[in-house]
């Protein structure tokens, strides 16, 4: 089959088999298929869509067009997905509580991109962390403590970030085939037997509403299904940001509070859940009352902090990392109750401010972020602060707080959203 | 609006403004717009489809996109454009007996790509013949003569030169906007006011169905309404040839005889309609018997042989063009009437013997073709001999003689097909 009649096929509502899959991609990784074809044949699937088969098929060519991340020999290796969120600090939080609780959390993470950040952007906020781990050091101490977060090696499923890339300049990225295929093949090439997705929704999230947001997850566990990895998915809201620390910085502290049993109630549920969900899947299920415990005990803290110190970090200062120093409070216009924080806005403002990156590559800046000091559903009254920005020497200052103020409603007393919404097993 | 807004607006069925599509396009032209983007909005617009308006907006920015033909002061510029036929010669037909009558026919015209000839290269093999002219040739032949045809200049409407290659290589030609803007737009070019549209029906043509091709031509006319050119369409068949020869010299001899009044009745009978068609479309209306008496008095052929000398040609020789030497006969398996000639197949098996170009910039043979000594409809017996396959020392004759032999079909009497199926007005 050539590249024109495999577009053709597509264009005309066709299934394509794994063989075909295989051709036209493999021919776009070698650059015989053209960038220009591909983007069409992306079209293409968004008009006409992927059957459950076909879309397992592409999941498993981008998986595998890389290097694959081969985890045989550790116990019960899991992973957790995010479809991104503002001040979601839940892996921080989860790895080391799924190492405490028996499982194992090895896994390579991305960058952040756009308004939210990314993990190992949060960890090298820590002093002397090393994200850039050689396989040998990577298997060691994922053996010797089950925990270990390294940058993503850019071998794994490069035809997922190249299609990505193309998709993302060519209108074609909002397509659920396409989105569901490029999360798992990641994590299909990243090696955990088992997977929990937080897949995120309102409007801070990609997903707008509970029903995309279920048609994604029932697809990325049909994936699984077809992969032979254990899925399961919780629907969790994303109107305001998650915890009250957004920023670099500020959310490892909160995900080292929320470690020793003092985190904000949220983010505490939410990594909870998350983290029982995961386990169930692997087969050592957990209840959240036993998980809240190495919490409130103290175990998955010391977890975290030796993983930490495994990783080159400074152990001594993860309660104190250096904020930025510029401090600026906005206050509320007038009293009522918090009815909307719009984390999308929030997410904005601290990447405005330079913490989050416009760009590939760009610096960051770690210690800048913005603490929430009111949620949605508090009264509050005139003139009372709301928020409180860290700007360095007021970078960014102006149009973060615009976009901060525009993220604000204060109204009437309303019932507040349930954050988890729903849970689906595979 | 940036290039991804754009090609969403039309994933989402949005209508594109002028000003947005000269936008992407004119960036489309510089580069700055890249192909992948170009061909998934092309893939939208084939789902998506586009409004008259649109499509005719499309079409100007196409043809403005390169030099265009200032036919300002020649009396009554027409031009007929054909969407591609196996044995059509009507434009040898047209040019001087529409020049004949009083109107000026003064063209570009491309090569042959495929299992159809272009008319220039029909013009080739006339010993002498230039369709290379400069601009002041031109303009001076067509005064005097009202009749030259040269080559299409590359200048001519690049963009949708551009945008016809990418098509072809993504899957996106079949789409009746962009099949009428793309013809529509190197006619605006042209500089011609008048046109007769003759599109083709059947399965020797691109529009298989004569809704397809109903639809084709109604949405040329709606763009000749918009850019100010007054259009009409002959929808005509092509399941069989058109006329008897097919290969380029025995084309131009087979359009030589039409213009001394001895042509074959089908090719006649279209020449004349096509030009009855465009001269009351121009407002010099004239009757197909007037048109007629112009090819039976022998002033059709004067003009052409003075049209033919004009561009250098030997006219001479024009009654005598050399043919290929080797002669094979393809004679009638049994008795029957012939049922079935397929277009494509003949043209597919000219091309074969290398009389049709495969790729761009091809050499071709003017002397190879085939003659068809019986025509659908004919009562035939066994061993009758039914072409007479003209080839340069069996080259491509294997091919050539398996294509024509299954282009045959003998079977019982059946009505055969009209030629001319409709005629649309503007």
């Amino acid at each position: 089959m050539n590249s024109v009649d495999f577009i053709l096929a597509k264009r005309r509502g066709q299934e394509h088999s794994l063989a075909e899959l295989e051709a036209f991609l493999g021919a776009y990784l070698t650059g015989e298929v053209r960038d220009y074809q591909a983007s069409a044949w992306l079209m293409a699937v968004c008009f006409r869509g992927m059957t459950d088969t076909e879309t397992a098929d592409l999941t498993r060519v981008m998986a595998r067009s890389g290097d694959m991340l081969d985890l045989t020999g550790l116990p019960y290796p899991v992973d957790k997905h995010s479809t991104g969120g503002v001040g979601d600090k839940t892996s921080l939080v989860l790895a080391p509580l799924l190492a405490e609780a028996g499982a194992t959390v090895a896994k390579m993470s991305g960058r952040g991109l756009g308004h939210t950040g990314g993990t190992v952007d949060k960890l090298e906020s820590i002093k002397g962390f090393r994200s850039a781990l050689s396989d040998a050091e990577f298997l060691r101490i994922a053996r010797e403590l089950r925990v270990v977060i390294s940058g993503q090696s850019t071998d794994m499923a490069p035809l997922d970030g190249m299609l990505y890339a193309l998709r993302d300049a060519t209108g074609t990225v909002d397509s659920l085939p396409l989105i569901a295929s490029s999360i798992m093949s990641k994590k299909l090439a990243g090696g955990a037997r088992s997977l929990v997705l937080d897949v995120k929704v309102g409007s801070g999230a990609f997903m707008k509403t509970l029903d995309d947001a279920t048609n994604l997850a029932r697809s990325m566990l049909q994936i699984g299904r077809h992969a032979g990895l254990s899925v399961r998915a919780v629907l969790s809201g994303m109107t305001a940001p998650l915890g009250a620390e957004i920023g670099n910085a500020g959310e490892v502290l909160e995900a080292a509070a929320c470690l020793r049993g003092e985190g904000p109630e949220d983010l505490t549920d939410l990594s909870l859940e998350l983290a029982a969900q995961v386990l169930a899947a692997a087969g050592i299920p957990r209840s959240t009352e036993e998980l809240r415990r190495l919490l409130t005990d103290g175990t998955a803290h010391q977890r975290f902090v030796r993983w930490i110190e495994a990783q080159g970090g400074d152990a001594a200062t993860l309660d104190s990392l250096p904020l930025a120093p510029g401090e600026h409070v906005i206050t509320a216009g007038r009293s009522g109750h918090l009815s909307r924080l719009d984390a999308l806005s929030v997410g904005r403002a601290v990447s405005a401010l330079g913490g989050g990156r416009q760009f590939k590559d760009q610096e960051i800046d770690h210690g800048v972020g913005v603490r929430l000091l009111a949620k949605p559903g508090d009264e509050v009254s005139s003139r009372q602060p709301l928020m409180l920005v860290r700007h360095r020497d007021g970078r960014g200052l102006e149009a973060a707080v615009s976009l901060l103020e525009s993220a604000l409603g204060i109204g009437g007393p309303s019932d507040s959203e349930p954050l988890i919404l729903g849970v689906i097993e595979g």
